[in-house]
């Protein structure tokens, strides 16, 4: 049986505010769910419906409370559109930025991307190229908006997203002589430019692209070429597609080994 | 002013069934509309704020009834959560399928692809690298779904996009020898396999991949190979993430010349 309370509870974390209260947030369905139970994120309530509860027989669970409910008690407290029977409150991860961010590992860095959908993609792609660490302005979508959360389809679980400042984020790796990489509407040709193995990838804002007070701190600006048919042109990429190609063209060396 | 009647009318062009009937489709935004008026597709009427309409200076307007109303006259019209000033009312295109798709031209082709903010990402991706049309299964996403429309960010202006039976399509191709790729979790390696410039390229659903009935057809099955950090793994990519990979690497060898 779910209170009123606790429904108000699962619906407040729906906005950033009342998640930055509780330091909690809100996971829904059984792959997603079962991604945290596997990683250091703590679940502290699970509820479930009886038909999904036998899926969790997670070690992990020992220390959260579990509460059985009714398909239509879901509905009441799920912030998806359609519920998926089980849903998780999780506490927010508190994870320090490595020190040798972008030195013996690739690094993708976001400036204030807005749509979750895209945010939620991207940490998507970085889980499969192993990208371990991403890091994102402040005014970057929130990553434990719960459309970002779905979106990972449950990379949010192994992949780290830290939220700073970039200006004194890249000077530092530029103090450190670390190659920090950006995306431009003219730069170097990304398929024919040699690439290093690790540095500091930055993608900007969906409509303005990466602000001009960064400029200064790239030290390689790259391009995606467009194919050009002789026909009237397309204008730019959405920043999850060239968000893919890049991070593709970064691995492919390692890739075309195995 | 806009009447009541009219209101109706653009709101019915959310649903497939009212497209369907009327043979209209909606599209909002300077960039969106102005890229629609410079491609062959046809604008029947179009609303603006008068804020907006100094921006519509078209020769192909002559044909298309132009209202100015006021921003709550927008508001009401709207199909989006954010109104955008101008919205147009255009004829669905009628393309012919080119017999020679795939022989010497590159074909993006989507089974069931159900999301519509990834149809339209992948139609942008498309007019990015010069694909011309794209071939879709009927129970794809439909392309006038406004979502799908506005994710395009002008290039359904651009792209032709084609609804077709899969099985006899590429069941023709087979008989030309018109190579057919699909993506499978397990297939060549694509960063190391040869690919041709010309042919056909499936796509699967999102949460099945291809259908059963398409493998028989498939001549090649490619991959995109995981970068493995020991640690747990990732599933799988966002279907336009892939798409986005698999399209880049087709066009690399051309792009590696520009």
């Amino acid at each position: 049986m779910l209170s009123k309370n606790r429904i108000r509870t699962i619906r407040s974390l729906e906005n950033k505010k009342g998640r930055a209260e509780s330091g909690m947030f809100v996971a829904e369905g059984k792959k997603l769910i079962s991604d945290l139970l596997d990683s250091k994120i703590r679940i502290e309530l699970l509820i479930s419906t009886p038909r999904n509860l036998p899926f969790f027989q997670s070690e992990s669970l020992r220390h959260a409370e579990v509460i059985e409910v009714s398909e239509d008690e879901i509905r009441m407290a799920t912030l998806l559109k359609t519920p998926q029977g089980c849903l998780a409150l999780c506490r927010i991860p508190q994870y320090d930025l490595p020190e040798n961010a972008g030195q013996d590992n690739l690094i993708l860095c976001l400036q204030d991307i807005q749509d979750p959908g895209n945010l939620g993609t991207i940490i998507r792609l970085s889980d499969w190229f192993g990208i371990g660490d991403m890091v994102c302005s402040p005014s970057t979508a929130d990553v434990y908006n719960p459309k970002v959360v779905q979106a990972t389809m449950g990379a949010i679980s192994r992949v780290r997203v830290h939220y700073t400042e970039l200006v004194p984020f890249l000077t530092l790796k530029n103090k450190r002589n670390i190659p920090v990489y950006g995306t431009f509407p003219e730069g170097e040709n990304i398929y024919t430019s040699p690439l290093t193995t690790e540095g500091i990838v930055v993608l900007g804002n969906e409509g303005n692209g990466i602000s001009e007070d960064v400029y200064p701190l790239l030290s390689r600006r790259i391009t995606i070429p467009r194919f050009d048919t002789g026909t009237p042109k397309a204008e730019s990429l959405n920043v999850a597609t060239a968000a893919a190609i890049v991070v593709s063209e970064f691995r492919r060396g390692a890739l075309c080994q195995c």
